[in-house]
């Protein structure tokens, strides 16, 4: 009897959720390349078999891993490329491809973050830059903190992409005993929905900085609902239930959880930080720095009544106090 | 210049919650009676002007506040009755009170649950009750944990009545510096919303007992957003965002939040306490333990599908075991 040939696939990125991809990846029959800029950390993985900058408690199983650090060589004969960096190092990740690189090729983007230099989705970016047509583009999607994977809590991932039979098959190929999964069509609005909760991530650690409660945060991440839904509606109508995991349960994580890199970087602007110190003071980007920019200047052309984007977009690009700015936002929420 | 006469209200209850409105009408221009049933805690108020039970930080004005434990006393020459015990003790609270004492009386539930021995909401039990029309009828809802009112943070509370002058003036009555309310009218919807969300705050301490993550716990709430608006749209069909403070906010705030007494029962039910010593072990009484029965009951005319709600049910009053259940019901979200 022949074994089944495992699936081919590139994962880009050497972070906290790429190295918890990989962990769930393998638990499944495949075969997967891991690229990542570090040659340090490529070798430490070769030769101690964990990431020791993210998640290093995570075994990974070299038998199936094999880490480059090429991105050519990564490509090579895979049938998934899984994106997992910042979105603000995603072009420099993917320097020196061209669309023959990507061509029959899926691509994944585990990435919750726009592409600062075009303000684009990171699925429309790579079909722009790299010819990929819609159908083969997926996005990650849902509230998965790479910390309790790698803990293996159960989670649940949602899988977006345009085309069902894509969807589901990156469903497949990324559930395992501690994660479900469940293939749906909204692409546009659960990525956007993502990283618009990074911003309010951001706001909730500001406003925890500054002082404000739990009855204060309920709140605001109420209010933000409603202004996700109204700038997701507007740029893709669509009928959507936002009380969904991959957008409301998306949010909650990021919004609630100690882990969260974004909330964690608002408290720190909060409590009285500059924006230098507080991002020298954490080890990685915080997403939502560039997504609220990104939003507000797609925004410009929607007018979108979003207090809370555009409080923290006052904050971060327009030295606004966040007090001052805080105050003024208490009195819009209800 | 005659001074513009006071707002007279009677508070039912001495409770944390009753504490922190008598703190939050105090700010105001309100004659109150404040009806509690214990001689030793009202005495201890007149004496020392706190209330050593319940949020004993906050000082009580007596000067505003006359505290009693005559409840037909209490009634006398009031405009506003305000009820915040819990659901369970109300019918006994107001015990010897015929509907000529509510007469022209507006009556405001800041109770979250359902009366046990009819299954009825607050309001509507009122209504039956005593005779109070509907339209002298409101609800005090939205997400707002006492103990944060005691500390002045800053909250929101949403009032509602099928009257629109009634929510408006209760909603006068109680904003304040630190408190921003908005009326509406949807009493049913924000009512039943708020029982349900201590059956989810339940729900959600259970898994947190047994281990389970901020990722499973978001996808727990967005689930249980849509359970929600399952069944009460099914209970009274109206166009509502769920979305809104009263509803996703007051979930959120309960669920997540550490003040949560229903949160903190089901965490020890979920680390395995038996139903009797959770309740022993706390000092107050959790709203959901009798609303997930009450909710239980409704629905056999319904038949809403509500996995969350059902798996909470079981285990607190069909015996089953919290770690099968949970399991069951795991496979059930996404």
């Amino acid at each position: 009897m022949k074994s089944i040939q495992p699936t081919r696939v590139t994962m880009v990125g050497g972070g906290s959720w790429a190295t918890a991809l990989i962990k769930i990846l393998s638990e499944n029959n495949v075969s997967i390349k891991w690229w990542m800029r570090s040659q340090a950390d490529a070798d430490h993985i070769k030769k101690y078999h964990h990431n020791k900058s993210y998640l290093s408690d995570v075994q990974i199983n070299t038998r199936k891993v094999k880490v480059c650090t090429k991105i050519r060589e990564a490509f090579k004969e895979s049938e998934y490329i899984i994106l997992a960096v910042p979105a603000a190092f995603v072009a420099d990740a993917l320097k020196g491809l061209t669309p023959a690189h990507f061509a029959g090729k899926r691509v994944v983007s585990a990435i919750k973050g726009m592409v600062p230099s075009t303000n684009q989705l990171v699925t429309d970016w790579v079909g722009d830059q790299y010819s990929v047509p819609a159908a083969q583009v997926a996005v990650i999607a849902g509230p998965c903190h790479a910390e309790e994977v790698a803990l293996e809590k159960h989670s649940y991932l949602t899988i977006a992409s345009p085309d069902a039979a894509c969807a589901g098959d990156v469903a497949s190929l990324v559930s395992c005993r501690y994660v479900q999964t469940t293939p749906v069509d909204d692409i546009y609005g659960i990525e956007y929905s993502a990283v618009m909760k990074n911003i309010i991530a951001l706001a909730s650690g500001i406003t925890r900085g500054l002082g404000y409660g739990d009855n204060f945060q309920a709140v605001l991440v109420s209010n933000a609902m409603q202004e996700i839904k109204l700038f997701v509606d507007a740029i893709y109508p669509k009928h959507r239930d936002l009380s969904g995991s991959a957008y409301l349960g998306d949010l909650l994580v990021t919004a609630y959880s100690p882990f969260s890199r974004n909330r964690t970087f608002g408290t720190l602007i909060g409590r009285g930080y500059t924006i230098q110190s507080a991002q020298a003071e954490m080890n990685m980007i915080a997403e939502g720095y560039y997504a609220v920019k990104s939003i507000h200047e797609i925004n410009q052309r929607f007018g979108v009544d979003m207090p809370i984007v555009q409080a923290v977009y006052n904050i971060l690009y327009e030295r606004a106090a966040p007090t001052s700015e805080m105050n003024l936002l208490k009195e819009k929420l209800k």
